[in-house]
């Protein structure tokens, strides 16, 4: 069956899966909706989107996915108010960010509208896969790799770009301990680490493990040079509050221009909350943590919204956060998805109704 | 029709292609022989290699290769001599950096029979394809990626192995210019620069096109936190000849151990040219080519063997290297090309007769 929804066309699915699903206990990201989005590059240029049942990929052995990592990908969330309304937060920041990553990793940028009239037919089609429940939404993964073959390293001639959405739970439970890191990296200067670009993510899990191993559940990226600056906290930005003032590292090429960071920025700025954005030394936070000054530390990304941290460890010692009554980790991430959700008025006007 | 080969079972294909190709005009690593191996990581282990029909791959939309970059390779050479023997080159030492590169990304590393006896196997069946043509030879593509779902940021549980092959001619033909790096890097300290990771080479694609557009045909690769010190060039090991002395830098996280690199030592430490293996300033080459004394560069690797520099661009500044008679890299790719085809003695034990 073939329907067209903004200029898209749309082939649904025979049976839906829905039923099967178990909305009050889903994990991140582990079941997927009815359809996808489906566009291919080829011929030197990106053809029209389509919507299709979700389906497995073929492809070549000799695909350049499977040999040069050369992929992108995004990640956003769909929410629905208690009207069923359904809506996106700051969506073209996601495109525009696409692109940004894609044009790094030589893979031909994407037309805005292909990517946003595509995401609607889709969410339209699979809208009763958008969870209702608290802290539940649609997790939506837009992602482009290369499909073109030839094991010469070189940018391939075809390309996917899919959208495929799963309805979720939230990514963490609970307060994490950290790690901060001596002698891993996740990103160069010059490097990729500004894009959301497969590799740097597959690069971030043996140091991770590592610091599972030793009893933490993420690490804090430094920079590769000195090791002594604070950058990001697993694949998430990070927050520092010392005192009153809350600090976060300035983007880079070694760090990711987050949605939430800048989005908590403004809140916080407009809360009177003092905000700086400048390098933060792990130095200074050891010396924060040491003198009660450290009162906390929260990641920031659209999975996990804040991710609040207990405690870090450095050098072989660990550090301790207060347990505060009220923190900024929780006003905040209660404006910002309270804003998202639609129980709140949008005075930044980054809800986008569908 | 199933068979074993050092068992190894083989599935054979039902017809060749071998009848089509043209061997007098092979390009590098775009036809693929009649089989692979193909072996998957489930249940916690890595099950028995089987050789296959060369056939597509079929994945789920979240299969994690898509969307983090979790894959490593290796490239190595299968070449058959007058007597139609077939020989590898030092094969083991593939093998181990694959499993080196393995451990960084995250990914189970593989016993190192399934991969020597598998090879073999394939190696048989498809000998046909192995060229005899001068300069050519079968080009082997072992790759190992994540084929388990979900959008989870965390290590996949189900990998394939696969070994591709792929009959082919020389990689780069004639001298290439050379762009010395000052803005992007292919590597950061603590980061994944030594490992055959996917995502390192799309990284270099943008980069390595600016610089095509400007002229030139790769990059030389710097140190991501001064450009000051000459790393790879694209995607092989650099030599400098600075008068009669040729040097290369040490390997490190961010460069990778080179099996062409290090045999170039050995070889040219035994035909009495000093070898040295130490950090490689921008300046002192730009200095040697200002001053007449920097007689060569040279790329390392297995596909191209050594690709000799013509010449180097540097901060808006061509510098053009002599045309020599007699060079380093002609000697020594002669003398490693002769002991690879078995057209000369192998006093390194570095040939593996299969
Ligand atoms: C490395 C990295 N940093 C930060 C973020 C946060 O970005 P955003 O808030 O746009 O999700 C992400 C993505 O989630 C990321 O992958
Ligand atoms: C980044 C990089 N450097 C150097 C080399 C050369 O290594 P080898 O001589 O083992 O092929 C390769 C692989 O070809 C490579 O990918």
């Amino acid at each position: 069956m073939s329907t067209i929804i903004n200029d898209i066309e749309i082939i649904k699915a025979e049976t839906s899966k829905i039923k099967d699903i178990d909305f009050d206990n889903l994990k991140f990201g582990s079941v997927f909706s009815d359809h996808m989005l489906e566009c291919d590059f080829k011929d030197g240029k990106w053809q029209k989107p389509k919507i299709v049942p979700y389906h497995p990929i073929t492809l070549d052995p000799s695909a350049k996915i499977f040999h040069y990592g050369q992929s992108v990908f995004e990640g956003m969330k769909a929410y629905k108010d208690t009207n069923n309304d359904v809506f996106l937060f700051r969506p073209t920041d996601n495109i525009k960010r696409l692109n940004i990553s894609a044009k790094r990793m030589a893979i031909p940028e994407l037309p805005e509208n292909y990517f946003m009239d595509g995401l609607k037919a889709l969410l339209k089609v699979d809208e009763a896969w958008i969870p209702t429940n608290e802290g539940s939404s649609l997790y939506i993964r837009p992602f482009i790799f290369a499909s073109g073959n030839g094991f010469h390293a070189s940018p391939a001639n075809e390309y996917k770009f899919i959208i495929c959405t799963a309805p979720s739970g939230s990514y963490f439970s609970g307060k994490v301990k950290v790690l901060i890191e001596e002698t891993y990296s996740r990103s160069a200067n010059g490097g990729v680490g500004f894009a959301k670009a497969g590799g740097n993510y597959a690069g971030q899990f043996y140091p991770t493990q590592l610091a599972i191993d030793k009893g933490y559940q993420q690490v804090i990226w430094t920079d590769d040079n000195t090791h002594e600056y604070i950058e990001e906290a697993g694949a998430m930005n990070i927050f520092v509050r010392i005192n009153d003032t809350l600090i976060t590292g300035p983007t880079s090429d070694r760090i990711l221009d987050g949605i939430t960071r800048k989005s908590i920025i403004a809140i916080a700025e407009s809360k009177g909350i003092p905000v700086e954005v400048r390098k933060i030394t792990v130095k200074e936070v050891v010396d924060a943590a040491k003198n009660g000054e450290l009162k906390e530390m929260f990641g920031a990304g659209t999975a996990a919204v804040i991710s609040p941290i207990a405690g870090f460890g450095y050098k072989n010692e660990d550090f301790d956060l207060p347990e505060l009554k009220e923190t900024y980790a929780s006003l905040l991430k209660k404006q910002i998805t309270d804003i998202q959700t639609n129980k709140s008025e949008d005075s930044f006007g980054w809800r986008y109704k569908l």
